[in-house]
């Protein structure tokens, strides 16, 4: 499904874009932070905490369903939207990149992966029709192609297999789409190597897939490698379409993301740390442990300039007694307040390039984390 | 400080009682249901859940608090209202109950009980007097006096000197406590010996205690011997004063206590039970465990006349996915329903002795139980 995006400002600067797109649940205004549901829900989070943070979309995981509830499941309880009470947008990922970081014995063929899954050892066969399949059972609104992925230190010929692969089973993935709810996105592979990226992206973008996206990025290569490959990626991905740089990343990512032209991420990061006792603070430029002793007797929130549900009811003091004790309750807090961070720097991010000045919210961004 | 205790109503064919009281933070209907609220939180909720519940009066354990966050944190952090947010009336035990059960090694004498904590063994002296004093600093509405209790089946002789043990302690409670804003209650011991309990309960009356609790039920003794034991000590406890059944129990143990009198229960099963699939259904009647594999694809909610937040939202399909993919927003769902049973009940109790029909309530309600 086009999902009829629509640019409404660029940045003189840099190549940060300013857009929207509509899929059949609403509006999203880009560029867009997308929270991370792996197994069924944000961890710790409903849909009216997600709503109330203002969350335009969110992201499920395709391997963690599959495994569990299972498919049977989630077309019984009428998809994912439905059993979670989620009403906005939701996009999955393909369940590639977990086959190749969680499960157990793979055999990657042409055909598809052949994998155990990391929960019961059960044996999955994934073939890019069925990721297709999978994600309409879901229900989600953008359905990503199942890839292929080479670590960032693999050899050169490694990546290009992995990017011919790719290619071929996004042509499959396109083929086999069924749902006319459900846009899909490609994912350009290759590596860190700039020559790859730029023969992947064109290879793609010959095809009409909804969006693109930028995959194999922070899985172990330098920051620098990893800003300096979406230097060269990003902006040369179609200008009509949403680009999707997949599993990035700290708040300095997204700003650096945006810059070189990205409209949509996703990552952990957020929920991850604050479930440890990292949170962020001054709006993600800065972060704290929880953990550390100093917050005991802090009567201050989290953050003082936060407006999160979180900082506008409770001290250090109390959500560190909370994480300490492994009080459940803390998870979901923490949790708010990160997300709200990621999502409030978006909303800057938003208003500064519509308001021509990104190229100086930049700079100040760069000023202040290296201060 | 006296809770200004007043009866509306009474059952014309049982000991139940309507009443209310009212504390600094105002006031609580009677009979009433306390969440517990173990180490600061209760488990999952935040005050705002509670609120939205409709729970009057929460629970909190000064033994657990003590440990963590302890004493200095609970003072700067301007005690466990502030810092959890909970604006409604709160009572604290005295600790006394989890140093028998948790603690480690510990000796108790005339002047208080010595003991190692459970989380990191530091030793604690735990007096009357130092239990009055920390419950202040956490600042209850209502705080429990430091008692002794023996098990049900300790020998007549255990009992008698636990009973004269917790009578001297309850005094000098009495003579310890400053706070002008909060009540405190004496605690019944004497075991299932029913001669022992209306002698301990005849000690303590003669002395100005705001309440009168019935302790060393629910621990070992089988339930028509807690029943018996009920029926004859909750009705010869002073009339004026609210009657406090502790850790006490399931919903038809809440029913069988109102119909003996008891105005005050508090207890973890509810949220104890959610954590691990256990949900009440049918008002409290019946009972289901989620895990079970007949409720993969049920679509329907926990209880389909439940009007909780979590049944009006999600269904047991869902539901029961989260609790075996261990995801942490189940708990708290889970939890609010569970609570929401509790506190349902109590307010159909309540507006069951208003009508006079809570003799017909009870008779309905053994016969659905025994069903």
């Amino acid at each position: 499904m086009d999902l009829n995006f629509r640019l409404e400002a660029r940045c003189a600067e840099t190549h940060a874009r300013l857009g929207r797109f509509t899929t059949t649940r609403g509006e999203v205004q880009t560029p867009v932070f997308m929270p991370v549901g792996t197994v069924g829900s944000v961890k710790g989070l409903d849909y009216v905490d997600l709503e109330a943070l203002g969350a335009q979309i969110i992201l499920g995981n395709t391997y963690h369903l599959a495994i569990r509830p299972g498919i049977e499941a989630l077309e019984a309880l009428g998809g994912l939207h439905k059993m979670g009470g989620w009403r906005r947008s939701m996009l999955t990922d393909s369940g590639g990149f977990q086959i190749l970081s969680l499960s157990g014995r793979r055999k990657i063929t042409e055909e598809g992966a052949r994998f155990q899954n990391h929960v019961n050892g059960a044996e999955l066969f994934l073939t890019p029709e069925r990721a297709v399949q999978i994600q309409a059972s879901i229900g989600s609104d953008i359905a990503m192609c199942l890839d292929h992925l080479a670590p960032s230190t693999a050899p050169r010929q490694d990546h290009e297999e992995a990017m011919a692969r790719t290619t071929r089973w996004a042509l499959r993935c396109l083929e086999a789409r069924t749902s006319p709810r459900q846009a899909l996105f490609a994912i350009v592979q290759g590596g860190v190597d700039h020559a790859l990226r730029q023969r992947h992206l064109e290879e793609l973008a010959a095809h009409p897939f909804d969006g693109f996206a930028v995959g194999g990025l922070s899985v172990g290569e330098s920051i620098p490698q990893m800003y300096a490959t979406l230097e060269v990626t990003a902006p040369r991905l179609p200008e009509d379409k949403p680009r999707y740089l997949m599993g990035v990343g700290t708040p300095t990512d997204l700003v650096e993301g945006v810059a070189r032209g990205v409209d949509m991420f996703d990552c952990v990061m957020p929920t991850r740390n604050a479930r440890k006792g990292g949170l962020f603070v001054d709006g993600g430029r800065a972060r704290i442990n929880l953990r550390n002793a100093r917050f005991r007797l802090d009567d201050a929130p989290l953050d003082p300039n936060c407006a999160c549900y979180t900082c506008q009811r409770f001290s250090r003091g109390y959500l560190r007694h909370l994480l300490v004790a492994q009080e459940l309750l803390v998870y979901r807090l923490l949790s708010i307040h990160n997300l709200s961070i990621y999502l409030r720097l978006m909303e800057d991010i938003r208003a500064a390039i519509r308001a021509g000045r990104f190229g100086a919210f930049l700079a100040a961004w760069r000023a202040a984390v290296a201060g």
